[in-house]
């Protein structure tokens, strides 16, 4: 059972404190430098980009990660520190160093994250001068969230209050999404705190279950980036019994609950969207086919710009499933827009076009596909195909 | 050996004829439909859409193609006849029978194609119509590349004067593309004619290799259709000893010619597109890598936009090969952009902004990514990502 904590951040959870700093590192006077930092260390999970380009900051991570243990993160936006060679594994060690350094602990407690350009070098004396000036407070998890933004719009950022049989916790998240978005988790970042106590082992498979069913089912462009990361920290600040496979099932509703909202804020906020964009397959062979199918009509170009258009294009929707993989059956589809079935077992069906149009205005955008030759289902995430996505990246290093 | 021949068209091979109107298919006063026939019937090669959902064209001509002979095509531009079931097959073969009327043959030697809205039914009574008023002559080859046009901005023919040792022929083609292209040929239509004289299993052979190496290079916005089509009749006309397995090398190259400069015009000419984007990955582990980084590239919605701004941002390009699939090492890559080099062996080089920003403006812009771990190579089609692009396709069927 849980609750939405109202305002709740990512420092909701006993023990977490954030700092941020507008450290100039790509642009002045903005924030860019993030800090999360527990009072003490802890299991810690982390789930990466499968772009066998990997930015610096990630492979630091993952090497950080056979420990299972850690107490801090520190991120930076403007500069991605990938395609940086050797040059770029230094810095990224030195940033964790650097920040290890300005909270009393090891580097090896301290994860690096980064989102930005590709292939510049972070200016190191900045994120020192940064660190230096930023306070870490309880309170801070709010500024944490605006900090680590790009071309995102909103800050997304939420915390529930769980109560399980183990005991009372509270879990709280901040993300940043928006471009280079998709399936494998292009650019995005997630960090999630809590204060459960939660054996290690589980933590880690529970992450890898919950971003396979929310990250990796959001597409906004098909792009993916070198940087994408999802760190969950867990302190044990509140004192209940270790929960692992038994037990964690609570924990875990929770914890998809916290990245299905985000998941849904990362599509909806994605670059240029005017509208969030979903997509549910049933009646799929396997949950692979399902996945795949919903991912590709979510990613589709043709589709997403109709999406944009409010245009009942609903061919596009079925030719995006056909070149998917996912095993199907053209005379058994069936397909519906926003409630409205506008094909029917491989046929056509007559439909209100002008109310269709009206109701593919709004802001919120469903399309139910259904197979009819299997027993399961998936859900995909995007967005819309703008002419603002056009303009923001035809000029993103300028 | 082969030359252009001036304003060739389909036509420009001995004992081909074309014909067109204006059916109202979609539009009214618009060329919408298309025949091609030949004085006598001979070996014809097809190759169509990997897309499970295939058009009821596409799946009349698959049957057709089991004979291995034809004489004539008829196509439409404004109805895909695709997503509408038993109904739909019916209208392709009735179409073929309305087009074997006209011209005195068996329906079984008439193919058919169609390219538009998907999950629309084909007037027949238009297409009768417009069969009864149609000219079939030997110069009719541009008005036929013409209605074959949707959101085609230029027609797209051309001729070859081949001479090899068998004989003196002609090859001739014409082509339509757009939207919906991608590698697997999203919806592209190409018809091209000879009057070689060529053993049927070599001409399917033959076409299907090169369409591997042009069509399926090409992508526009990573769709692909239920309709894509390539027909390659050859009547046999020109009256040398016929050519096979030996001696087709020469016919393979002109046809590869052919094919290679339709496939760059219709990648030049996709929706929206305001620039060429040619993509050739060199030093790949094999060819299927080569393949597979380079229409991944080519492909790429942020890499399109990058191109579309003329802005450098080559880390989008590196990290694109980096979620294709293909074998790669990061620390070996080198990419440069019309030539100027912007990244050596997994590091940034460095470079004058401001002159590639303005070379990168020109309509043809050259991507080489060097992988730098093996001995093959393949080249991908594609072009810009432009608020052209959006605005065609938000407001497709209205």
């Amino acid at each position: 059972m849980f609750t939405l904590i109202e305002d709740g951040t990512v420092t909701s959870p006993s023990g977490f404190r954030a700092g941020v700093a507008a450290a100039g590192i790509k642009y002045q006077g903005r924030l860019d430098l993030g800090v999360i930092a527990s009072d003490r260390p802890g299991p810690i999970a982390g789930v990466f980009t499968r772009n066998v380009v990997r930015s610096a900051p990630v492979v630091a991570c993952q090497r950080r990660l056979n420990s299972g243990v850690g107490q801090a993160v520190i991120v930076n936006s403007g500069c991605a520190n990938a395609c940086t060679g050797p040059r770029g594994a230094h810095d990224a060690e030195q940033m964790a160093r650097l920040a290890a350094s300005r909270l009393g602990i090891s580097p090896e407690m301290v994860y690096v994250a980064g989102t930005g350009v590709i292939g510049t070098f972070v200016p190191l004396d900045r994120v020192a001068a940064g660190l230096s000036k930023m306070a870490l407070e309880s309170s801070g998890g709010h500024d944490f969230a605006r900090a680590i933004m790009t071309t995102d719009t909103r800050a997304k950022e939420l915390a529930l209050a769980v109560t399980a049989p183990a005991g009372c916790f509270t879990i709280g998240a901040a993300a940043k999404g928006s471009g280079m978005i998709h399936p494998d988790m292009g650019t995005m970042l997630c960090f999630i705190t809590t204060d459960a106590s939660v054996d290690g082992r589980f933590l880690q498979a529970a992450l890898g279950r919950v971003t396979d069913r929310t990250f990796n089912m959001v597409s906004v462009d098909g792009d993916t980036s070198p940087s994408d990361t999802v760190l969950l920290l867990a302190n044990a600040c509140s004192g209940h019994p270790t929960i692992g496979a038994d037990g964690g099932q609570e924990f875990e509703e929770a914890l998809l609950e916290v990245c299905t909202r985000l998941a849904m804020s990362i599509a909806a906020d994605g670059e240029g969207a005017t509208k969030l964009f979903e997509v549910i397959v049933t009646g799929a062979a396997s949950e692979s086919d399902a996945r795949r199918a919903a991912r590709c009509v979510a990613g589709s170009s043709l589709v997403k710009t109709a999406i944009h258009g409010a245009d009942p294009n609903w061919g596009r929707l079925v030719c995006a499933v056909g070149r998917s993989g996912a095993a199907m059956d053209p005379d058994r589809v069936s397909l519906s827009l926003n409630d409205v079935p506008v094909m029917s077992r491989g046929m056509p069906a007559p439909f209100d076009e002008a109310a269709l149009r009206r109701s593919l205005e709004a802001d919120h955008v469903r399309a139910h596909i259904d197979l009819h030759i299997g027993p399961t289902s998936a859900t995909a995430w995007g967005c819309d195909l703008s002419h603002e996505y056009v303009t923001i990246n035809a000029s993103y290093t300028t």
